[in-house]
Order: C-alpha cells, then structure tokens, then sequence
C-alpha cells in the first residue's frame, strides 16, 4: 500500500495535468504516507483475495480508498471542524503545513481518488469501474461520510437518540468500510450473494468499529491512539457508550464480532484473515 | 441549469445512501443555486450542440461541472483561503452557515459531480463516461485547479514571471473551461480534430478570461463584481496586468479574442453564440 500510494503522490504531472506544485504534493504525501492502519485497503485487498484476485490492480483500487480516508482526516482535523493538533503522534497536515494548505490538499486528495479508481488495472470492464467510482462518490458524500461528518458536527451539546447515533455513524465510518468490503468482492468477479454477503460483513464490522472507537475515547490515554482522546464527551456529543453504558457496549460489541464471524463461516479457513481483522477491530487497543 | 442542479440535491438518499443530512444540502443548495455565469456548463452544453447533440444528459454533464465550480469557490472564500464575506452580493457560504458546514459543502459537491457525470444519459458508452469523469479529476486537481489555487495562495508577496502566471492561470480558471469545451465535443461524438480544436477554444478563452478577470480586479467596483475588488494587488499578488501594464493587457485580449473566433471559422454560422460567449468572456464588466 506504501507503495502504491508513493508511486501516485509523485511529481510529474500525467496526461491533461498542468503541473504538480510542490507544496500541495508534499502536503498531499505527507498526509497519507504518515503510517496509519491502512484498514480500508486491507479490508478491500482480503475480501477480494477470498474470491481469488490478488494483483496490482486491486492494490491500486485500495489506494485510490485510501486516498479518500486520508483526505477526510485532514479536513476533520482542521481548527474549524475538530480542531486537533495531533494525529498519529504527528502534528497534523495543517500544523505543520497550514490551514489553506490542509483544505487544499484534502480537496486534492479527494480528486485524485476518483482518477485513481478509473485505471484500467483496477478491473478490464470500464462499466465496473464507473459503477465502483460511483458508489465511492456516494459511500464518502452527502449520503455518506461527509452527511455523517455534519451530522457529528451538529450532536455537539444535542441529545441523540441510539437510532439517530447509528445512523450518524453507519455515514461516517460505516459506509468506507463496506465500500471497501464490496468493492473487493465485485473486483473479484464474486457472486451476487457473495457481494451481498461482504457487504453485509463491512456494514457489521462498521459498527463493531464505531463501537471500538468509542470505547477507546473513553478508556484509553493520548499516548495509546496517539491523538486527544475524551474528547466526545468534553464537547458533549452524545455516543452509544454513553447511552448504553460501558458494559452493554461490550456486549454489543462481542455479539457483532460474533455476526461477524458467521457471514465468513461458509468460507472456512479461507476466510480466516478477515476474520482476524474483524477480531482486531473489536479489541483493539489503539 | 437552475433544473438540473436543483433536481440533483435533492433530500431523498439515492441508492447506496444512508441519508442527506438537512443543514448539509441545505448549504449545498445555498453555494449552487444563488445564481452565477454558468460559464462552464453553458460552454460545455454550446460545444456540444455545435456537433448536433442537446439533451438532458448534456446538460446532465454540465452540471457535474458546475459542481466542481461552486465547490471551489466555496472553499476559495474560507476564512483560511481568501476570507471573502461576499459573492454574487450576498453571504458567502461559511458567512452564511459557518465554516465547517462551508468546507463539508465544498467537499461533498465535489463528491457529487463524478456520480452526476457517471450517470447513464450523459453517453451510452460507459467507458466515455468513465474517461470524462477522469479528465474531470485531473481538471480539478494537483495538476489543475486545485494546484493552481495553491500556486496562488503562494504568490502572495513572491514575485512571479510572466511564464508562471500564465501557468498559474491555465490551472486555476483554464483547465475547466477547457474540460467544458472539449468534454461537449466528446459527448456528441465529434471527431478527434474537432474535439481537438474545442479543446484548444477551450484553452484561448480560459487565458482571456483570467485576463479579463486580472482588468476587472483593477478597474470595477465591488459592486459591479458583487464581491470585493482590488484584492490581488493588495495581496501583494503578481498579476499580468502588473506586469504587462493595462494596454498590453487589453491588446493581448483582444488578439486571444482573434484566435478565439478563428478558431470557430471553419463551423461558421453555426458557432454564433460560441463567438459570442468569447466577446463576452474578453469584454465583460461583472
């Protein structure tokens, strides 16, 4: 994935470009070649390799995934969204660059995702590739990411109900990762049902994950996520652990991974790195 | 236009939607459907009729376009971009909402116009569609607009040569105009020279209306403009006009006008209102 992403952050400009301004490239570099979980790839690069695809174009599919998680982080770290200085123990893109910088390079980062999922390694049929780049631009826009971003934004200081949280964060963080799961199906020629399954799994280890987050943001110190932690309840926004309380939350938590695990049964072993994702997911401790 | 944009956001999720989140597409509505030049789309729709196609997917097309426009100048006037209060004489977005929703709205039509552009009326051919969401990508990006708003947020206070603004220019305004004329072509099957002699219409017309925008910013006042003049000299920003004085300026114009309708020569009456949209880029006084 480091690879991947290196190899398209570079400063030639392609075909129809102008040029590659340098300050924008290191900013867009720095901002997605700074470490990270790399879960949304992993995820798109497993669920595809259950199906029997694994090659350079299913790596470039996870990187143009990449791309948009990466942008999301730096806009939502800006001072005029959640205002964090940190992010993975490193000063965030628009500390150690700036605000107009941070904007600028998350736009682009965003832009160059839809470029990257166009390629023609990433499956031979066009019609794919098109319905996948659109399905992109749905999980992370109004519908997704970016409406589950606002609607985050606005549960400061307002109650929530558990629907309304479930909603919130099935936009947020849900709808990458079943892109992701999905995504690598489809780009493996897998079966309608397969689809449907993966799907499925993505939409349950969202939620695990949301759960995870939570959790983390109550029980783990700064220096385990390597970013501000506490701060959903200093800024009063309602979560699920605060609804259900730290035990329900566990169960719930335990019971997706056990969903999890049943959507992969009919796979057996071959599934069995999925499932150690979906395992990680729920008890991770960072 | 007005039709288009407004049918597109909508309240309704579309498939693979969770939900449209109200405060969200209600500042989306605010930054696309408060008027505007509709510039690109009506090049994009006039470019293509010149080759025998007006339909809705045209215009379908030229909407995804104007996305990307009001995107960028949603995020052109944050606070940490050029703090601007007004455009079109009212309330910029984050005036309007704040600058949160400001940069959430820019990012999801950004977002939205490569699903608009994916959709099926704009060519049956799926493998166009996915080539002109693409080209849409690299307009709008590192290697075009994008980038040349960072080259000029750097050019505040640096002095530029002639040649760097140009290229400045060409990315920043040019290569959406550019995008409009070449992608009409295309989508009514004009042949490659044809396609290739819009897109270079395309390319005349973007550096005239950078220099038409360059006189504007020294000679009009903030009321015929609707925004705040004077800026870019205040900003310490190098400009053509700066360089070349207001004669040269106007002379060159008036020879990028030339080209322009030479350009257009060969189509003869049937490009009348495409000459007549290059008058009015190179003389307009708002």
């Amino acid at each position: 994935m480091e690879v991947a992403l290196d190899r398209l952050l570079h400063t030639q400009p392609l075909d129809g470009e102008t040029a590659r301004p340098q300050r924008l490239l290191d900013a867009m570099r720095y901002a997605s070649l700074s470490g990270g979980k790399r879960l949304r790839p992993v995820l798109l690069m497993e669920c595809a390799e259950l199906f029997g695809r694994s090659d350079e174009g299913i790596c470039q599919a996870g990187a143009a995934l990449e791309l948009i998680h990466c942008y999301s982080l730096v806009h939502d770290d800006l001072p005029a969204m959640d205002d964090d200085d940190l992010r993975r123990g490193q000063p965030t893109v628009h500390k150690a660059f700036d605000d107009a910088t941070g904007i600028l390079a998350g736009d682009a980062l965003l832009t160059l995702a839809f470029d990257v999922i166009a390629e023609e390694a990433v499956h031979p049929d066009a019609a794919i590739r098109l319905g996948l780049s659109r399905d992109l631009s749905r999980a992370s826009g109004i519908g997704g990411m970016a409406g589950g971003q606002m609607l985050d934004l606005e549960s400061e200081n307002r109650q929530r109900t558990e629907r309304e949280i479930h909603t919130l964060q099935a936009m947020k963080t849900g709808a990458l990762l079943r892109y992701a799961c999905r995504t690598g199906a489809i780009l493996a020629d897998a079966g309608k049902l397969d689809v449907e399954r993966m799907n499925r799994f993505g939409e349950t280890i969202g939620l695990a994950f949301q759960l995870a987050d939570d959790l983390l943001d109550v029980e783990a110190s700064p220096e385990q996520m390597g970013k501000a932690t506490g701060k959903d309840a200093d800024a009063g926004k309602a979560t699920l652990v605060g609804l259900m309380g730290l035990n329900q939350t566990r169960e719930e938590l335990e019971s997706l991974l056990q969903e999890a695990n049943a959507l992969l049964a009919p796979y057996g072993d071959k599934a069995q790195r999925l499932a150690s994702i979906a395992a990680f997911i729920a008890n991770r401790d960072h």
